[in-house]
C-alpha cells in the first residue's frame, strides 16, 4: 500500500503544527509520499518584495518574478524544511520538484482564454513511475513540491492537488494506492457553515447527483473532481479531512 | 570514473554562460556530480529584502533569516534552474541538498571564537555514499547545493568547495574520482596579476613549499588545502581552472 498525502499552507506555516502532523504521517503504515503546497507563504514573501499576488479563479498568475518566488519558497524553503524535520524523525525523506529525475513533466497552459504565465498542467500518464518506484523501493519517502518542468529547461508552477492525484493515478497501475487531501475543513460538508455536517462517503455515482443538487459548493468541485477521477482511474480511496484526522476514520471518503 | 565539478556564482548568474558550461559538463565521459554555490545571487536577493550580507573571513554569517534566504536561493532557485536545464539536454539530473536522503550530514560550527550562526562543517566519513551511489548507478546526475542538515531537523549553510571535496573523498573509496573546481582565474597563478602564469602541476609534497615561499596567496590557501587533502585521501586528481577550460588540459592540476 502506498499512501499519498497532500498538505496545504495551514499545516506548513507553523512549525509546531507541522511537527505534529509529520508524527501522524509517519505513524501510517506502508510506503508514503508527501505533496505540499505553500501558497500563503509565497504570497506573504512576495509582499515583502513588494509585489501583490495576482489570482484568477483561485489560481496564481505566474510571471517570471513569481515563478522565481514560488520556486524559492516551494522547492527551497518549505521542501527542505519538511525534509530536515522528517530526517530528524528517522524518515529517509528526499525532497523533489517535478524536474528532478524528470519525475513530473508538465506542459505550459495555453495562454487563451486566460494567460496564467508559467503555469503547468500534468497528465498522470506522463509521470515517471520508474524513478519514484526506485526511491520507494529503496525505503525513501519522496516529498514533492508543486514545481514541475516542461522538459525544455523551463520550470512551471503547478497545482499541488493535481500533482497528488496524478501521482496516485500513475502509481495505482503498480499496486494499491490511497490518496489523502488534508483540508482546512473536517471533510466535504452538507452545510458549509456546520462542521458537524461532514458527508462520510461519496461514490463516483452519487457525485454528479450531489453536484447537480448544489450540495457541493463551487470551490469544492475541482478538488472533488480530482478525487473522483483518481478513484475511477484505480486509486483505492481518496479521503478529504483535517490534517489532525489523518489516521482516524473521520473525514469524507471518496470510493468507487 | 566519477567527475565531481564545483561551480560558483560567476557561472550560475548568467543563463547563457550557464548553458555553455552545462554543455561542456555533459561532454565529459563517465558519471558526474555537480556542486554549486550561489553566494552572489543570495547577497543580491538579500539586499532586495533589505539586509546586507555579513561576512567574516570570507564566510557568510548565517542568522535565521539568512538561513531561510540561502535555502531559498541555493536549494530552490539555483538548484532547480540547473536541474531543468540539464534535463532539457537529456541529462537525468536530480537536485539535492544534504538533507535529502541524509546525503550530507553536517555539524553546526562551534560559536567560539566566531559565531557564524547556522553554518555547518562536513566530514567525508559522514557522507551517505550508498544513496549517492544508488543514484549514480541508476544513471542519475546529482546536483548538490551547499545546504546540509544536522540530523536534528535544522538546515545548515555549508561551504560548496568542502562539499565537493568531501563527496570526492567519500566516493574515492569505491573507485576513481576526479575533482574539478571551476574558478574565476585560469588556475593557481605564480603572479596573481598575470593570468599567463598558471602553475600547471602542484604535488602534495611541493604544496607546503609553495605556501612557505608565499607563492600561494592567502585567499587560495583553503581552496588548495581542500584539494591537497582530497588527493591525500585517494582522489586521483584535483583541477582548478576556468569553467571554459573544464575539458581542456589548461588549469592547475593537484596530484599526489
Amino acid at each position: 500500500m502506498i499512501n499519498i498525502v497532500k498538505i496545504g499552507g495551514n499545516v506548513i506555516n507553523d512549525r509546531e503544527h507541522l511537527e505534529k502532523f509529520l508524527c501522524l504521517f509517519l505513524s501510517m503504515p506502508g510506503k508514503k509520499i508527501l505533496v505540499h503546497g505553500g501558497g500563503k507563504e509565497a504570497s506573504e514573501f512576495g509582499r515583502k518584495l513588494g509585489f501583490e499576488p495576482k489570482m484568477i479563479e483561485g489560481r496564481r498568475v505566474t510571471d517570471k518574478n513569481t515563478l522565481d518566488l514560488v520556486t524559492m519558497i516551494y522547492a527551497g524553503l518549505i521542501n527542505k524544511r519538511i525534509v530536515a524535520l522528517l530526517q530528524s524523525k528517522n524518515c529517509d525523506a528526499v525532497g523533489l520538484c517535478g524536474a528532478d529525475g524528470d519525475a513530473i513533466p508538465a506542459s505550459k497552459r495555453n495562454p487563451l482564454p486566460i494567460d496564467f504565465g508559467f503555469v503547468g498542467d500534468i497528465k498522470p500518464e506522463d509521470i515517471n513511475i520508474s524513478f519514484i518506484s526506485e526511491l520507494l523501493e529503496n525505503e525513501k519517502t519522496p516529498v514533492f513540491c508543486a514545481i514541475c518542468h516542461d522538459k525544455k529547461g523551463t520550470l512551471l508552477n503547478c497545482n499541488a492537488d493535481t500533482i497528488a492525484s496524478s501521482l496516485a493515478c500513475a502509481l495505482a497501475a503498480k499496486g494499491p494506492v490511497n490518496l489523502i487531501y488534508c483540508f482546512e475543513k473536517p471533510g466535504v460538508l452538507l452545510d458549509c457553515e456546520n462542521p458537524e455536517s461532514v458527508i462520510p462517503v461519496i461514490t463516483t455515482s452519487n457525485f454528479s447527483d450531489l453536484k447537480e443538487k448544489g450540495v457541493i459548493t463551487a470551490g469544492m468541485v475541482p478538488k472533488l473532481q480530482n478525487a473522483v477521477d483518481a478513484v475511477i482511474k484505480g486509486v483505492e480511496s481518496v479521503k478529504i479531512c483535517l490534517d489532525s484526522d489523518l489516521i482516524s476514520e473521520k473525514g469524507t471518503k471518496i470510493v468507487k
